[in-house]
């Protein structure tokens, strides 16, 4: 089996991620920050400790500025929705997953107007098109920093700064980057929204968001925080705010094992890895003329689209399944504007995303299989 | 170690949650519902089964009415802040955790009123308080199904024929019941919020709601869904209108396991077995003078708040784990009304907690833990 499917969620994950989960499980499985007793106690530490490490992979000062979520999804819309208030205006690009465009199409009942910013059909921002559609009450700017359909890169410094110039709030959707790109905060990122369970290597279940210093989000949930138990209101103070109900330990103790891995790794190691099989991948796949391939010319976080000529994009993929047992995703990705800016809204593409744990070979048994369909199917 | 904290957090979980949850990260840990892959779609059908297995518990017909959630706070406020609106009135009352409270303290700001009906000092509700505050805008009522800092039960069938009476939505938070306690669905509950990890013995990261066939509740998130992914909007179709972004599948699948493991044992058997822990305690902290017991005087579940005479509930508690290695929660317990209720507002309590791996031994160990702190600290 050649799992090609890293950008929906990474797989494997370190095997010392399996690990400290069980191990959290099993020996102190306690609601943490809830009890005083010695396995809550744990427990809240473990969550603290892998707000440390991840506030650190992003160049955040105070890990209190870290907060968890159930996804990039759950980020994404806090972020969103706790920020932009009736009468605002947004910008974002025509690359953006649906988890940025339905929260924003959603708000237009409240009043609340986007720009969507096209980029060209290889999937790149001109930023100059951010700049242009700033006006009065433009409040935020939101980009993913690399889209999931193409990997194609958003000059996120730039935007930052264009952002700090005008004014105007700058929201990052690191999905497909965090725990593989460099992110640093400082650097004009208001906002940053993350999946801990694609590159940050952790499981399911987890996320988190970076707010700045300062800045108002709204919560869009209240309840219990284990914090200021005598108050019928939320509690102000983050990352409370923000995190009511139980936390899932576990889960966010793993993702901290995974940020662990990738720093013992080096991210630097990571991405050179990931880069070449990528660009191995691409070179191959260029000699083959039945395939086409989306996406920028150079540069790209490793997610390669491509037809098979005008073949059904599904029929594709499921062959490469259940004939060769290569898992990628076809169609459209969640993503339906960016198919749209490349022209693949009706085929669709098949999507290949790699990541850490994937190897040469796996690359050359992908392509011999992609020879043999054009020949054989 | 005595782990009497399960009203916070079941632990440990069935052998076979903790292999169900490994072996999905490590065998199959792929995107459910966004890819078609055979990794992916076995993924997808784990969270199916785990639908359908908890929809059987609350006899719910369609397992679609089952959402997955991040935790019970989370259902909760989507269960309040999508059904009420501006000019609703809802009836609470005051032994609710503060993921009911908080979420209906915040929305008096939108003009939405709420009504909390005392209950007695001894926990316990007079449903004809909440009959007799039933007005012309009243939306909805909103209940515990047990009480998490005394036990106490609450009439929930009684309380749902009242709300049928009046035309008035009820929904219950089975935070201290699921998987314990009887829930039939059909005998008038709209709304039903649960948690995965106490007594449903799944892991944290999970929660869950069910809502009746027909109900228009308003998503609080949009994001991908891995369906309809042309469109630009949230389906409206269940589970994806609540159920944006990668879902924790591991943690999901686990809580379908620990559900299985309800069904094999028992559920009366279960409950069989905490209520005469819980009689037992009970019976013997009668027996000590110096100890104040709170709740009803007869039914609770297995939870049993206590104070040693006037002493500090977080120093008592402390003892008790640090001398005798016994997990308990002092204090408020996130429920401050439950405990100006109680008349416990300032001392808080030590509760005890019980759950299904609890043993006789260990309830009498902890009796005599009591006795040597009365006597010896």
């Amino acid at each position: 089996m050649i799992y090609l499917d890293n950008a929906a969620t990474s797989f494997p994950k370190p095997e010392r991620v399996y690990n400290t989960i069980l191990q959290v499980m099993t020996k102190y499985g306690a609601n943490p920050g809830r009890s005083g007793h010695k396995l809550a106690m744990k427990a809240g530490r473990g969550i603290y400790e892998a707000r440390e490490i991840i506030a650190d992979l992003f160049k955040v000062k105070d890990p209190m500025n870290i907060i968890f979520t159930h996804n990039a999804t759950d980020s994404l819309n806090l972020g969103i929705k706790g920020i932009l208030k009736e009468g605002d205006h947004v910008i974002t690009t025509s690359m953006e997953h649906n988890s940025v465009l339905r929260p924003l199409m959603a708000l237009k009942d409240k009043n609340i107007e986007t720009t969507i910013v096209n980029c060209d059909n290889y999937g790149v921002l001109d930023i100059e098109n951010i700049k242009d559609n700033i006006k009065r009450n433009t409040k935020m700017i939101i980009t993913t920093h690399a889209s999931n359909v193409v990997g194609s890169i958003m000059p996120i410094y730039d935007i930052a700064k264009i952002a700090k110039e005008c004014g105007v709030l700058y929201m990052v959707d690191a999905a497909q980057t965090a725990g593989v790109y460099d992110i640093d905060v400082r650097k004009g990122i208001d906002i940053l929204a993350f999946p801990g369970h694609k590159s940050l290597l952790g499981p399911q279940g987890t996320g988190g968001l970076y707010i700045r210093d300062g800045l108002d989000i709204t919560q869009l949930k209240e309840g219990g925080t284990g914090s200021k138990s005598n108050e019928l209101y939320q509690p102000i103070m983050l990352p409370d705010r923000y995190e009511s109900g139980t936390p899932n330990a576990p889960g966010i103790i793993g993702l901290g094992e995974g940020v662990s891995f990738i720093k013992e790794t080096g991210m630097e190691n990571i991405r050179r890895h990931e880069t070449e099989l990528t660009e191995h991948f691409i070179t191959e796949l260029k000699k083959i003329k039945e395939v086409i391939i989306y996406g920028p010319k150079e540069h790209r976080a490793p997610v390669i689209p491509i037809n098979i000529d005008n073949r059904d994009s599904s029929e594709v993929s499921f062959i490469l399944d259940s004939m060769y047992g290569i898992c990628t995703r076809p169609g459209l990705h969640c993503a339906p504007l960016a198919h749209k800016t490349i022209g693949t809204f009706e085929q669709g593409v098949v999507r290949f995303s790699l990541g850490f744990f994937n190897t040469h070979k796996e690359i050359d048994d992908t392509i011999k299989a992609i020879k043999s369909i054009i020949n054989e199917f």
